[in-house]
């Protein structure tokens, strides 16, 4: 839905009576119109989740959101619907996911704003992907520069003034403190299967157990490597025909299809970070 | 979500400013405490549809509900949310959607009190399910009976006071009046696919056309013979290697699963009728 | 497909040239017309399998059989189509998975005989299913008296004559021995996530970790508990406002969805174990 | 999978007895080894198929070849597997689908030489997609020209050499002649849904319908528009909450994926058209 005056609230709490009333209450004093509420109560951790999609010839004045807030000890974001986000994508040598964001974000899907590629490998190495005038930056990496690169990127992330960073299969772990630099505005994205495999070359060691199915799942990065909140997961069926190579080919088709629904979810404010676990109030 | 003192308000207005926190604001008042608000506004409508689920120590006064529903003009309905319906479920010769139904009765899965069952076949028909002690009543019908069956049939709805029908693969077509005596009420499943086929034997036919995908849809039922809204669709892959007997079989699995999704959203009062159309808010 | 005459030839050998040409020749010779043919090449291990399917006024002579095998090092097995295997389902207190399996049963869909049903619960514990005339034997089991159960367990099977055990919810591990005197006639069912999880009360687990979809894992009993080759899997997705409850419900569905469809293949004929693995050839 | 040396032989005809020995028998003596053998038997229809990948240090002798198939009466096609189809894209104004080819494309995954791509819109309308230097005819059509643009379009067909055409999106209706010219090497991409949706704004239809699924499918041309033979079926999950712009979106998703499946298994050699029907024999 667009409309050319609307905003989003985003709310989290305590869990405790009479917040629908009071933030409604609030917005409908200042003479908006609500769109659209979605709302969660986390009973087992006493949490209350809520987004508020309304419209309104002027915007509610932020102080008087303040007092609502102040009430419920509240944690609030306000929001212009329209206002697009500042992105950074980083990148290795697959570019699937790179593609499919850029094709969604030119058709006007992904309402972002690309400020920068990062890729630790040379542009040569993305080549199938047209980047346009988006500035790509080679920030190749080794174990001794990492700390170098990281302050490169930081720097980056900075001056361009991003919003958001996704690892569109950068190949790269974050130190502790960027993911911490980064928290909540961070997503990445990783195969993930049933059962779960550790080490490296996961397809492969996915078709020598012989599942039956791949996925893929898009997170927040946090220091705890692919283990941060989960936006999205998807699958895709496989059987025992498929070598190694179909299984990385079918898996490309999920990866990109979770990462891009999981960024869409992201720019639209419709994911809370509810600890270890995210609240999605789908579109 | 289970709770000993939970209630569910359902209300349906034109789209109008002050709704939520109208609603929001009396049952505040009124010492509720909302779980779960789920709320659609059908724009190109100018139709508004809100479930809200809510825990109350006494249950708000109905006259002060009533007056907020006066200000809007609004529909509404209030049900205490543990309260069971009593469903009379249809069946001809195929059990499977019958048994699903049962099954998931039995576990507890289904807040239902399933009040009896209808079939235009003998006992022996469905003999593949155990229907325990629910009274069991054989209405043959032919052309030339076909009014009197169905008095017979409004009499059973009306001494069992059933609050829902489910036509559980009743290969009968009923009455325009008598769907439209059940509006509201009366949920079918019918065999779906891509593209739609006409007339009878539709797995043959969808055989001889190769398609790739077989589906079903759950609808309440309206005069206009499968054209009711719907509540919930899913298909199945199939194969050019589907013979017409694979695909009946592979049909049973998507409509039994389809028609108990329905019919679990409708017990949980989470369908709205909107016109032609359902909305739907999940759990 | 279902043929009066059918015949099934399952073989397994090291991949070499002329298989196809040797087994597909004696069986002309032989008067047989081939209904189906399926074949596998696992290229890493230098395996091949292969699945034929035909009809004969009078079977091939097994002589001849056993001289092309003998030729090539071939395993091979040689079924009537329609011989129907005897089957053992063991059950705990969660018996939607057995309601399944015995209704498809019942409408003759899934062509077995059940020669019994073993709970370590009493029988009042799975009310919920009818088992009609099928024996019912509590066989309760604890750290002490486990291994007398397992042999009053494995003495069942032996008379009954079982050709296959489904494990339909059965929350006991099989110790080593009996997985061993099982092997490749033992089907299990186990709840499978993204990531995995280890340890009691997994839906309590994924729920706490939010994870976005939960699966089941059909697979042949190995010694290495839950870690047998995987004949069938399937997910289902979830949101965050599903409690542990919820995704108790959900997980119903998925895991009697891929129990049934795994003894479906296996009663086929169409899964052949290959190490760790399985070939599955779908109808 | 990929072998320097593969071959691919198809092989459809009446069913008879001796068809999988006499063929592997050919291919045994003419020194081959099957990797992959697909069959299918449509027993309604008495008609046999067969795809058989084999590699062989020289390829079997095309004279040995035609005098099996002449045994049978057999319609045989016969390709090197490594062989790259010529292909001419035709879009309108929506490129996601073309987008989507040429990315598959670019790295690798679809086995094809893009030769045209064909527009009824000027290169402007499909900006977003980069198409390198693959030669791009704008060749614009009206109920008046349209018998002068299919000549052109029949031209580039034959100049460029290509073996398929594919129908990315291209929003005009080929005339009945270029449907017959094309049979069997054009495939077309639509919307699906169920119930199907006659006339123009599918999506707003289905919207008004309030259907819970929409669809695609990929299938070969014939003079029936949109009735040829259907290579490819995927749907995806709406709800009430999407606008006709929301089904466009997620529109987009289902039809790039089912078109560039259709097109990759019709590469593979791995659709043989049955009647109005196809055979997929899948990977």
């Amino acid at each position: 839905m667009a409309y050319a005056d609307a905003h989003i609230l985003i709310v989290t709490c305590a869990s405790q009576t009479g917040l629908v009333a009071a933030w409604s209450g609030c917005l409908f004093d200042a003479g908006a119109n609500i769109i659209e509420i979605h709302q969660h109560a986390d009973l087992a951790e006493g949490q209350f989740f809520m987004r508020i999609a309304f419209t309104a010839a002027t915007p509610p004045d932020r102080a008087i959101l303040a007092q609502v807030a102040a009430r419920f000890d509240a944690h609030w974001q306000f929001y212009p619907a329209g206002a697009r986000q500042r992105v950074l994508i980083m990148v290795s040598k697959f570019d699937h996911c790179l593609a499919d964001l850029l094709y969604r974000w030119r058709i006007g899907e992904l309402a972002m704003d690309p400020v920068a590629i990062v890729s630790n490998h040379p542009r040569e190495a993305t080549r199938a992907v047209a980047t346009d005038d988006i500035p790509f930056h080679y920030l190749p990496v080794t174990p001794m520069t990492k700390a170098a690169q990281e302050e490169q990127l930081w720097r980056l992330v900075t001056e361009t003034g991003a919003d958001l960073v996704v690892l569109a299969r950068y190949m790269q772990v974050l130190s502790n403190e960027m993911a911490a630099k980064l928290s909540g505005r961070c997503i990445n994205i990783h195969h993930s299967f049933l059962p779960s495999f550790k080490g490296s070359r996961p397809y492969h060691q996915a078709q020598a157990r012989g599942v039956k199915l791949i996925g893929a799942t898009a997170h927040y990065v946090t220091a705890d490597l692919d283990e941060g909140p989960i936006i999205e997961q998807d699958v895709e069926r496989i059987s025992h025909a498929d070598t190694p190579d179909d299984l990385i080919r079918k898996g490309r088709d999920v990866e990109r299809r979770v990462l891009s629904k999981a960024v869409h979810y992201h720019l639209q404010r419709r994911v809370i970070v509810n600890g270890h676990r995210t609240v999605v109030f789908p579109d």
